[in-house]
């Protein structure tokens, strides 16, 4: 188990509380190097070149990052702190301009430097390191209240299939999807999980197979095109996806290939469910139809990673990022305040009056 | 046009008649280099190296290079060169032991020259020539059949989703799920096809793409997971694969993934076709059920053609090679004699009963 409790600080401060240490996702699973972070460049690029990746994860790095760039300073007074804060701020905020929890968890930070304004310099480091602590730890009990009503959907022993990659290193703890798989593993029960691969950037083959197999649980890496096969020979007992944005309705965007699972698990009878934070739902969005689909650069598909070409190289190729799974198709979406089960347009809408209340 | 012409003549004799010229499939879609064979030796390694592949490619290849190997005789007698035939059979056949159509073109042949063995050794020579370039020439009829048949159910201007390979390069000219497409491209209607990838070993990306844009049939490549969006998005009017095995109750076994194409196209509403010559349908075998499925190397999903670690060295993988679509989400059988429709456990008697009188 120690393996995987390491695996999964995968952002944290260096001994001497001067640096960010991170695994570096872009060599696993093939080496397993931790960086040590400290230059402003080498922090972007860490963003940039998503050897950090996942939004909490990212969140809680740029809020480690502006911190460990604030202790630089000089400044004997607020204002020219907080014009060195701005400046960070905005740079790190440049690594990545379509990360939402990156631009959200840094503008936090702000809230609390300007909330600190009359304290002296070394107060307001204090206070910012305690801030981006509490983003990490709030995230690591997002995770665990994931994993414990993700707990309630399962049976020891169970056979589950995931897709793409939604555990420890996209977030702090134990991920949204894996939660439970983790949590459950760590108390003793034995779970066979199905982990598609996930064409194309493989984040399944890389990232959940190399979780999984590091916290002991048993894990068998298939194709995404062998999910029908391993259903139908009675292997899974419920499929546990990740999710980008759920709508109002319960349509959920998640990784290409996704709805093909629920449809898939839909056929052969068994169960389909979504783990998220609760701040994933966007009560704004109506439905599935209203999420804008990223086309991503076909080169993934034609070469990513391969030695030989794999494809013609003047073959045209359609590279959508995400799709959505209807929400007719989704057992029940899991967070850290509960499950949530049809109807989704009520029962959605009653979740978060209940929260305002 | 001429490029998809020269492309699909992938197995002919050479002008001066004494060797085999073939297109190297392994070296497709990066390279696309003709192999002249005459040797032993070369023509074992065609078929056990997959330089030739496809069931009807593979049979034609072997009944030429039976007859190449037979015109070096030196024999005076039919004994002798009889008992050289053999062995030359025998080296061809231990190729590809579980290639079913390799060994019935071998005997095929065989039972040829034992029927000509009264004749000189240049007539039976001239006898096993025209045997091979019958077996070629029946197959194209056979695909050129399918092609009609299937373009009874297609309209111009039809998008269609392909799955794995059922071309010219594993057949000797349209191939049978391409068939219809290649055939009416030439009579100039205009398809957008979708290609499915087909992980682990690529075809999709590596033959069928490279043969369509050959061809100049308007192709996309998609990576498997991305059929679902694609039919959601409503490119695709119909899915057309090829199939290993059709058994008496309309089961169909292909490519691993098939399976999967097929209930995501009944979620959809998409019809869903199979083509295979009417020899692929096994009225011995009562439902797929029967159909054992081949697992394969794992490296082929860890490894294969990556130049980096694609998934932990350890990690457990499962590789189906094919699965079974099952009979209530095939909307029809297209085969060289006609097309069949459910219910398939009644209709395919009756199409073989038809056969019989």
């Amino acid at each position: 188990m120690t393996e995987m409790f390491k695996c999964i600080e995968n952002v944290h401060l260096s001994d001497d509380g001067k640096s960010l240490v991170i695994i570096d996702q872009t060599l696993l699973p093939g080496k397993r190097e931790f960086l040590t972070l400290s230059t402003r460049e080498d922090l972007w690029d860490a963003i940039y070149k998503l050897r950090v990746r996942g939004a909490p994860a990212i969140g809680i790095f740029a809020a480690y990052a502006i911190y460990i760039l604030s202790l630089k300073t000089d400044a004997e007074s607020f204002d020219t702190f907080y014009s060195e804060f701005k400046k960070n701020k905005e740079y790190l905020d440049s690594s990545r301009p379509t990360a939402v929890n990156l631009r959200k968890m840094l503008n936090r930070m702000d809230d609390k430097v300007v909330s600190l304004k009359d304290l002296s310099i070394p107060e307001i480091l204090d206070g910012m390191k305690t801030e981006a602590e509490k983003i990490q730890q709030e995230d690591v009990e997002i995770c665990t209240a994931i994993a414990e009503y993700g707990l309630e959907l399962v049976k020891d022993g169970y056979g589950i299939l995931t897709h793409c990659n939604a555990g420890p290193l996209a977030t702090s703890k134990y991920g949204t999807a894996l939660a439970p798989i983790l949590l459950g593993t760590e108390r003793g029960m034995k779970f066979s999980v199905y982990a598609d691969e996930t064409r194309p950037l493989l984040q399944g083959a890389r990232l959940t197979s190399y979780e999984l197999t590091s916290a002991g649980v048993d894990c068998t890496l298939i194709c995404d095109n062998m999910a029908s096969i391993v259903m139908k020979e009675g292997r899974i007992n419920a499929c546990f996806v990740g999710c980008d944005r759920v709508a109002a309705n319960g349509d959920a965007a998640n990784k290409i290939g996704t709805s093909g699972v629920a449809i898939l698990a839909k056929y052969y009878g068994i169960p389909f469910y979504v783990f998220c934070p609760s701040t994933t739902i966007d009560m704004n969005c109506e439905t599935g139809d209203d999420i804008k689909i990223e086309l991503r650069n076909p080169d993934e598909i034609k070469s990513l990673h391969y030695e030989k070409p794999m494809a013609p190289d003047d073959v045209k190729c359609y590279n959508p990022a995400f799709d959505v799974t209807e929400n007719s198709l989704v057992t029940a979406i899991v967070t850290e305040k509960g499950i949530i089960k049809p109807p989704y347009k009520e029962n959605l809408r009653k979740f978060f009056e209940n929260e305002r209340v």
